[in-house]
């Protein structure tokens, strides 16, 4: 039994994932996911036995629990291991498949770059990024309200902040985060900061530097393998008619609600 | 000029780099910074210049914001070499001063592991548990404001579905998380949930497979050192003096009080 990928690419952890593995020619099984069926956001069960399920769905609902019993994406099984967190994912891959040292430079100072990148991330470009696709699509989905618009500029004042530290410390005047190669850095940034594009917000709006490093990303990648992973959450139409299982949408309604206020 | 590491041993994350420094003999100058003075809480600048502020003090403060342009501890300082994120800093001490296999087990499976929890623990025990404190202890000094009770029950709510998903995911029967040894994952977490403890938050009261492997890390780090790196913080009458320099608390004063409501 090979590699098992359990992903949905509306997730950009997922496609993180998706896209190092493809980019290195790490041959895998593309489990589909739906994350808004059949994994857990925040920390509530999604309904069970839901009717309105198939039955190919419940299967890999049901195998998908096995693989991560926290229920969500990305998660990983080679063989009898499976593996959960992105971050974990990608290192794993990266150390079992010996792919191209740029992506996690054996150099301890270039390493600690990127390590450095992946944790300051997950306080700053991952906790501000996506609430922007939250607030302009995915709440209104949820809770059939349509947000003030200061919620969204307040998480776009944040994300501004958190978009200058990067390029003040991060990304200075080098192409990539770690010098003149892309490394597991860049591809994680990069892939947060699709959500709010895919959200409608320009967030590349006055950061030229930026502008030029999202492009340099996207060639390291290959555009078309990046642009073919970001197909669904660039798709507004697509993503405005997500399905959400009734039993999550009915338990996280008050919780967003809640948010809103 | 050897190695420095920034800390203020209030600070959970500088207690991490503290303790795996300590117990793994690696020689360093202990630069002291004072966090509630001298970095940066959140995103604003703390006051320059404050000529409440030692001479000797502010030469550190100089040093400091060279050393970590988002004057944010610990940071390290190593010849030319500086560094952020406590997660960072740790494995680069790890493989520069290749401590013992355990710390980061080079097992492909037991290393993921270790990934795992320490990318899982920055969207769930670091979320989650420094907020006790703040809502006890450091939200009424910065505000003269006691905050209402259900603030605080809705956090150790939270708090509490993290541990259950750490005991079931992470720590599971073993006594440690990645097996028979301690790993950064143990240390980390563990360092983390002590931050609940010295604002006296009960939270390992009814998770007696917890209390059990926060013996055995304490006993694998050694006892003497744990302890002595959260004198501080567990010392609750010291704790309510700590200094806060005057503009960060004019800065700060309106968020928190925003985050009451």
């Amino acid at each position: 039994m090979g590699l098992e990928l359990y992903l949905d690419l509306l997730s950009q952890h997922c496609r993180t994932v998706y896209i190092f593995a493809k980019k290195n020619n790490i041959p895998f099984e593309f489990k589909r996911v739906e994350l808004f069926k059949d994994s857990i956001l925040g920390r509530k069960m999604p309904g069970g036995n839901n009717p309105g399920h198939s039955r190919e769905g419940q299967h890999c609902r049901e195998e998908f629990g096995k693989v991560n019993i926290l229920k969500k994406v990305p998660a990983l099984k080679d063989g009898v291991f499976t593996l959960a967190e992105s971050t974990a994912i990608l290192l794993y891959l990266s150390r079992k498949y010996n792919t191209p040292d740029h992506w996690y430079p054996s150099d301890i100072q270039k390493r600690a770059r990127v390590d450095e990148y992946l944790s300051w991330h997950h306080t700053n470009i991952r906790t501000n990024a996506p609430k922007t696709l939250w607030i302009k699509v995915l709440i209104p989905l949820f809770t059939g309200q349509k947000l003030p618009p200061e919620k969204l500029q307040e998480v776009m004042d944040e994300l501004a902040i958190s978009l200058k530290q990067f390029e003040e410390k991060f990304l200075q005047d080098k192409p990539f985060i770690v010098g003149s190669e892309i490394s597991l850095a860049d591809l994680v940034a990069i892939v947060e900061l699709m959500q709010p594009v895919g959200a409608d917000c320009n967030i590349f709006e006055g950061w030229p530097k930026l502008v030029a490093w999202r492009s340099q990303v996207e060639e390291a990648v290959r555009k078309e393998l990046f642009q073919g992973a970001h197909e669904r959450i660039l798709n507004a139409q697509d993503l405005r008619k997500v399905q959400i299982d009734p039993q999550m949408k009915k338990e996280m309604k008050p919780l967003l609600l809640k948010m809103l206020k």
